[in-house]
């Protein structure tokens, strides 16, 4: 193996580029050793020239001027850490059109404009690389694109934001309410001071987007994700969850229909001996399925400058050896030759089938059970247990429904007459319930 | 991307060869789209041509004659399925000498033959690649060689033997001592008839030989390797442990100190809200810990038809595309450059650190305690915590004791005078403790 140097390129000085730098400069023996290949840091672009990160770098390293490490003929690879759409995009495009390769961890860049990239990048003949975008250091992209590649997937299913994570575990240990915990998790550092992204599912649902598609082999439209944050889950819930042996996640779930896919995001009742009810607070983990594979999980760090750090540096050593090869390309960017890649609709909500949990806040009467029974009764819906604490609030009580599988347009339906009765004081709550994982 | 033809032979037509075929079977065509070439499993060599393996072969496909495999120019590949070291060590040379790739689930051969199959290799300038070989299929030699390349690891913990967690997780649920369960699992097909190389630890300490050189990037000499099976384990045992807040797992154990490695496999309590502990049955897990990816841990089955086929073609795809690519030898084969791996001993048991179990059987008479105790004060081993159940066998009481972190030369020195003392019933019974993973 001829020692050959590789100049990368890394766009964004923020945290997680700071932590990139770190690793280069802490590991650069083993990475030469295990690569065979001499790759440098050459050249940072970030707006902020000055502030201090902890980090020396050589002098002239770094720049406030990303077109010039965009069109450096001696960088081979741009690192972008830039986030968001917009310039992330217009960069990479240009670092691709100048035949550079990519690694990216972002996670909202690929899942809403992935083709465009992905097509640039074939007819540059260059790699793509974006492990860091999907549960930090947890290299779930690679084992899906390399090495559990002989399976058909059947199931995807993620916890795959720390920071919702977090939130549902306090919840949960310290039995709190929603608007306090998250205020905890901004002063620790583990919510953004604007969380919309995280706390609505959107970040969840950008990284499910992205392994349904590895999985199955299909383009997945984002805009059709069905996306549910946890901002509505209140301490009563996650209560009654407990009494019934569940707790609540924030699930990233994708499955494989016959001539669709389901890809959603929403709060999630797991049974509490399951595994992934056992992720908790900033870890992630993903569970495939496969057929030949049955059933496996990966657990880890989902975010952090160190774990996504790690993912990125792993990226690098990859396209590396490609180049020390000349083998980019070896590997299509999305796991299957993109002539292959089929159009799979993703299927509408009102057509998946799941069980529910029903909290009903009824006027405290006689003849209420039967009612909300009769009308589940109409759309099929049968009842798997029950719940009905005794209560000492003036006027309304909880009745907590668990049911057996059902369509969820019967539910919905179901649930509009229901709501629409004179004994309902309040609107329904309603979770989905995952227990049949195969 | 250029369609090519791969032709694959397979040595073996076993368990796990009739997964593989099952699987280029079945997913011939998702094969072909994820790698871009045409994998074509060409020739299959077995003693027994005759059996019905429920699958429908090609005429002239199956042969006994291994040679006419080995020594075939139109075959790239050869599948290596056989076991043991004779004469599969032979067949993969013979190939290699030939010009063709490797593909082996032979734990046993990698573990003490691998340096003379790797330099080989090395020399014919073709890849050898063996995930089916650890965790069946968990993809977990491919993530420390490829995504997780960049960190530095400090330790390596796994379960990588399913007939001992099959019978180990039995004798936790059931209450049940060692024979009955052996002689279930025998009847379950979970254990061999012969389950020597299983139940003693063997198996085990192959897959941790394997992992460690991987994560560490040195030789081991598997001879050295510490192996405890898990025959001495009782249901008394197991019923202290649980009471002490424990389970019992056979737990293969890497850790990098300063210039050596542990390397080492022994039953071992573990924290029962541990994840490791919640591994039960047939599943295997490997946890790592890794400078910038913390924690982290892959889940899933660790032996079987169906699984280890998966593996096995997953790796095939990978030298498939690097073949289509002309990039063989992109990876270097335990994850480092030959030039590179380090020659770092294995640290003496005597060396190690550790936290014990040790249950103590003495006569019940008054001051026994105090001998005991005073003998564990003069070897600098503090106790933690101490269990005395009530006791209603005739003339002897079992005294729990679980220390502090003490060094195993102190711990045995202590118990041969702990043991030499006439108040003692019976040799003590000593299990270590993991309760520090980082």
């Amino acid at each position: 193996m001829q020692k050959k140097t590789i100049n990368v390129g890394l766009l964004g000085f923020g945290t997680i580029g700071t932590g990139v730098v770190r690793l280069f400069q802490k590991n650069a023996e083993l990475i030469a050793h295990r690569t065979g290949v001499n790759l440098q840091l050459a050249r940072i672009a970030d707006l902020d020239t000055t502030s201090d990160r902890g980090v020396t770098l050589p002098a002239g390293m770094l720049t406030n001027d990303a077109d010039a490490l965009l069109t450096d003929p001696e960088i081979d690879l741009v690192i972008e850490l830039i986030g968001g759409y917009t310039p992330a995009l217009q960069f990479i495009l240009k670092a691709i059109a100048h035949g550079k390769h990519i690694v990216t961890a972002n996670k909202a860049l690929m899942a809403v404009h992935g083709q465009e990239i992905i097509a640039a990048a074939s007819r540059a003949g260059v790699d793509v690389m974006f492990e860091a975008a999907v549960g930090g250091g947890i290299p779930v992209i690679s084992a899906i694109k390399e090495n559990l590649c002989a399976n058909r997937f059947s199931t995807v299913l993620g916890i795959l934001n720390g920071t919702c994570n977090f939130i549902l575990t306090k919840m949960t240990d310290e039995k709190g309410d929603f608007a306090p915990v998250l205020a905890e998790a901004q002063s620790l550092g583990y919510a953004e001071a604007d969380p919309t992204f995280d706390i609505e599912g959107v970040d969840t649902a950008h990284k499910i987007a992205l392994l349904a598609a590895i999985c199955f082999g299909t383009q997945i439209d984002f805009s059709q994700v069905y996306t549910e944050g946890i901002t509505g889950i209140t301490a009563v819930d996650i209560d009654f969850a407990a009494r019934l042996g569940y707790k609540i996640k924030l699930l990233a779930i994708g499955k494989q229909r016959k001539d669709s896919v389901e890809v959603r995001v929403h709060p999630t009742m797991l049974p509490v001996d399951y595994q992934l009810a056992e992720v908790d607070g900033v870890f992630n983990a993903v569970r495939l399925s496969g057929d030949f594979l049955g059933p496996a999980m990966f657990y880890g760090r989902g975010a952090g400058m160190e774990a996504t750090a790690s993912a990125v540096v792993g990226d690098v050593m990859a396209i590396g050896r490609n180049i020390a090869v000349g083998a980019a390309g070896r590997t299509p960017i999305m796991g299957c030759w993109p002539q292959h890649i089929a159009q799979q609709p993703i299927c509408p909500m009102s057509e998946i089938i799941s069980r529910y949990y029903l909290r009903v806040t009824a006027v405290d009467q006689p003849g209420v059970l039967a009612k909300i029974a009769t009308i589940l009764g109409q759309y099929n819906i049968s009842i798997q247990s029950m719940l009905q604490p005794e209560c000492h609030a003036a006027d309304s009580v909880p009745i907590v429904l668990m049911t057996h599988a059902a369509r969820e347009a019967d539910i919905n339906q179901a649930l509009l007459k229901i709501d629409a009765l004179d004994i309902i004081a309040q609107p329904t709550c309603l979770i989905r319930v995952e227990n049949d994982l195969d």
